[in-house]
C-alpha cells in the first residue's frame, strides 16, 4: 500500500515533533473530484461523521412524518453531543415524543463531553447515565426507526435487526456503493460501522446537499435533514466544538461533523460540494486541523468564518505551565 | 522524506482502521545495529525517554556524592511518575534532602496519571501541586545538580542555565554527538528537550548499560541509575504501567522508560543492548505495543515476562459498554 501524503504536522521548539498522513477528497454529487490528496479509493471506517446519513432512514421508515418529528430531534440524531444540559432534555423529550425511556437506549453510558457537565454530575454524586453518552441521540433517532417499522426495539443495534438494517440501505443508497460484510466493524456506542471509500462519502454528501442522483423523497429530507443540523449546531456537538461554531458562523452554507478516529465530512452546500477525510492514524485534532485548512481553502470564507476557521487551522501546543511550545499545522 | 514503514496498527471488527509508522533501533555499544525499521537517522524528541541519561548530571555535578542521594532519589529523578503517595513522599525527602521544598520546583502542576490519587485529591478538595507533576523527580535531581554546583536555583529550567548546560553536555557524552540549538523545543515540564537520531540514543543506552565508550565515572554512575531504577520500577513509573511492570518482571536485566509522543527508549542490560523507537504520529498505545513486541523478540523473556509483555503487544480495543470491538497490534 502506497503512503499516504505527510497533511498535518506538530512542531516542538524549532523544530517537527509529529507527522499525520492521511487522504481527503471534495468532491461534487457526480463525484468529479474537486480537490483531494491520497489514496481516496481506500475504505475507512466513517464513525460518527455520517450520523446525517444514518439519520435517513428515518425518512426510509416513515418515522419524521408518523412522528412529526422536529428539526431540534433531527439535528439531535446527527448529533455526537456534549452531554449538557441542552442535549441531556432534548434527547429526554425526544425519547418521550416516541413513547420509550432512557432505559431502552443500547448505548451505553459514559461521562458527558463537556466538562462543566461532568462537573455538575460530580457535584450532585451522580453517575452518568446512556442520556450522557454522546450517541444518544442517533440512537433515539434509531428507536423511532424501530417504532415507525413495528419491530421490537430490543438489540436494536444488532447487525441483522430491521433497524439497522434500514440504516445500512439508507447509507448505500446515499453513497452510491454497496457496504460489505467483510469491512465491518462495531462503533463506540455498539451499532455497526461499515467502511467504505472517502471517494464515496464525498460524493453522498455532495448528494445530500443537492438531491442529485437521490429518490425525491431521500433528497428532500437530506435537505431537511442539513437544515435541522445547520440551524441548531449547539445540538450536534457542544459548547467551543469546531462543529458547532463552524456551522454556526457559516449560517447553513457548511454542514461539518467529526467522527471518532480522525474523520472529518460535511458539505459545502451552495456549492454542492461534500467532502471526506481520515489521518491515518486516527489523530483527532489532526483532522480538525486538517479540515479548517480545507474550509479555509474551498468554502470561500468571509472575515468572522475565517476567524473562527483559523483557531482550529493552526493550533498551539501549551505545556504544562501553558507556555507555547509548538504548534499544529498544515504540512 | 522516506515514509517510515507502518509497524503498528489497530483494527476494529475484521477491517484495519488506524495505521502507525514509526522507526526502531536495537544496537550494541559500537553502534552495530542488531535490528531495525525505517529511518534511524532522523532526529526525534526523546521527551522524558532519556531521563536517565539526564540524571547522569547528577555525577558529573558532584551532587550524588555531596549528598550521598539514595537509590530510591536516583530511581525518582529517572521517573514519570503517577502522583501515588510513594512519589509525593519521595519526592518530598528528596527536596528536604537538599534543602529546598516544593515550591523551588519549576515543573509546575496536573493532575496525577494515577486515577485513585486523583480522585484522591478531589475527594479531600485539594488542587494537585508540583509535587505531582510526574517530572517532579527528575526536577529534584536538577535542583541537586543546582545545589551540588553552587548557583541560584532560579530559572534551573531555561536553556542557558547551568544546570540545563550540564544536563546537556552529559547527554553528548553518552550518546557521542553534539546536540544542536537547531533542534531544540521545551518540554512539557519547561525543561529543553534536543532532537537526536533514533541510533544515537539506542547506542547511548548500551553504553550506559555496559560503560563501553564512557569516561569511568559516567559508566560506574550509570550502572548504578539503572540498578536504582531497575531496584525500584514503581518509583520510575507507577502502579499498572508498562515501564514498572515490564522493569519488575525482568529483575534488572531490563531498563525501560517510555516518553510523550510516542517514544521509548531502554536497553536490555545483560546482552549490552541499547534500544530506541519513536512512532511518528506520538501515538503512545502504539509505543508501548511496540516496544513490548521488541522486547518479546530479542530480550529472551522467560515465561513471567512474556506473560507480562503480552498484555502491551496485543492490546484489545473495548468500546463504551466494554466489548471487544478491535486490538492494536504489530502490523
Amino acid at each position: 500500500m502506497d503512503a499516504n501524503p505527510i497533511l498535518i504536522e506538530q512542531t516542538r521548539g524549532n523544530f517537527v515533533e509529529n507527522r499525520h498522513r492521511g487522504a481527503f477528497v471534495l468532491s461534487d454529487a457526480e463525484g468529479n473530484v474537486i480537490a483531494a490528496a491520497g489514496d481516496i479509493s481506500r475504505p475507512v471506517f466513517p464513525r460518527s461523521a455520517i450520523k446525517s446519513m444514518q439519520a435517513l432512514a428515518m425518512v426510509t421508515s416513515g418515522a419524521i412524518n408518523r412522528f412529526g418529528l422536529s428539526d431540534e430531534e433531527l439535528a439531535l440524531a446527527c448529533a455526537s453531543h456534549h452531554g449538557e444540559d441542552v442535549h441531556v432534555e432534548g434527547v429526554t423529550h425526544f425519547l418521550g415524543h416516541i413513547g420509550l425511556a432512557a432505559g431502552d437506549l443500547e448505548c451505553g453510558a459514559h461521562q458527558p463531553s463537556n466538562g462543566k457537565a461532568r462537573e455538575a454530575l460530580r457535584a450532585h454524586g451522580l453517575e452518568p447515565s446512556q442520556l450522557h453518552n454522546n450517541c444518544s441521540g442517533k440512537h433515539s433517532g434509531m428507536l423511532s426507526v424501530a417504532r415507525a417499522l413495528g419491530v421490537d426495539t430490543h438489540d436494536y443495534v444488532t447487525r441483522g435487526h430491521p433497524v439497522q438494517v434500514a440504516v445500512r440501505k439508507a447509507v448505500e443508497t446515499v453513497i452510491g456503493e454497496p457496504l460489505s460484510e467483510d469491512r465491518c466493524g462495531t462503533d463506540g456506542c455498539s451499532i455497526p460501522t461499515w467502511a467504505a471509500p472517502l471517494s464515496a462519502f464525498a460524493r453522498g454528501f455532495a448528494r445530500m446537499a443537492t438531491g442529485i442522483g437521490l429518490p425525491e423523497d431521500i433528497g428532500g429530507a437530506a435537505s431537511r435533514i442539513f437544515d435541522a443540523a445547520t440551524t441548531h449546531p449547539l445540538l450536534v456537538a457542544g459548547s467551543g466544538h469546531l462543529d458547532t461554531l463552524v456551522m454556526e458562523a457559516f449560517g447553513g452554507r457548511v454542514m461539518q461533523k467529526g467522527g471518532a478516529e480522525g474523520v472529518q465530512c460535511g458539505a459545502i452546500r451552495d456549492k454542492g460540494w461534500g467532502y471526506a477525510l481520515k489521518i491515518d492514524d486516527g489523530n483527532m485534532l489532526a483532522s480538525q486541523t486538517l479540515v479548517a485548512n480545507l474550509l479555509l481553502r474551498f468554502a470561500d470564507p468571509d472575515a468572522g468564518q475565517r476567524a473562527v476557521l483559523e483557531k482550529f487551522a493552526r493550533q498551539l501546543v501549551r505545556n504544562v505551565r501553558g507556555f507555547e511550545v509548538g504548534e499544529m499545522r498544515a504540512a
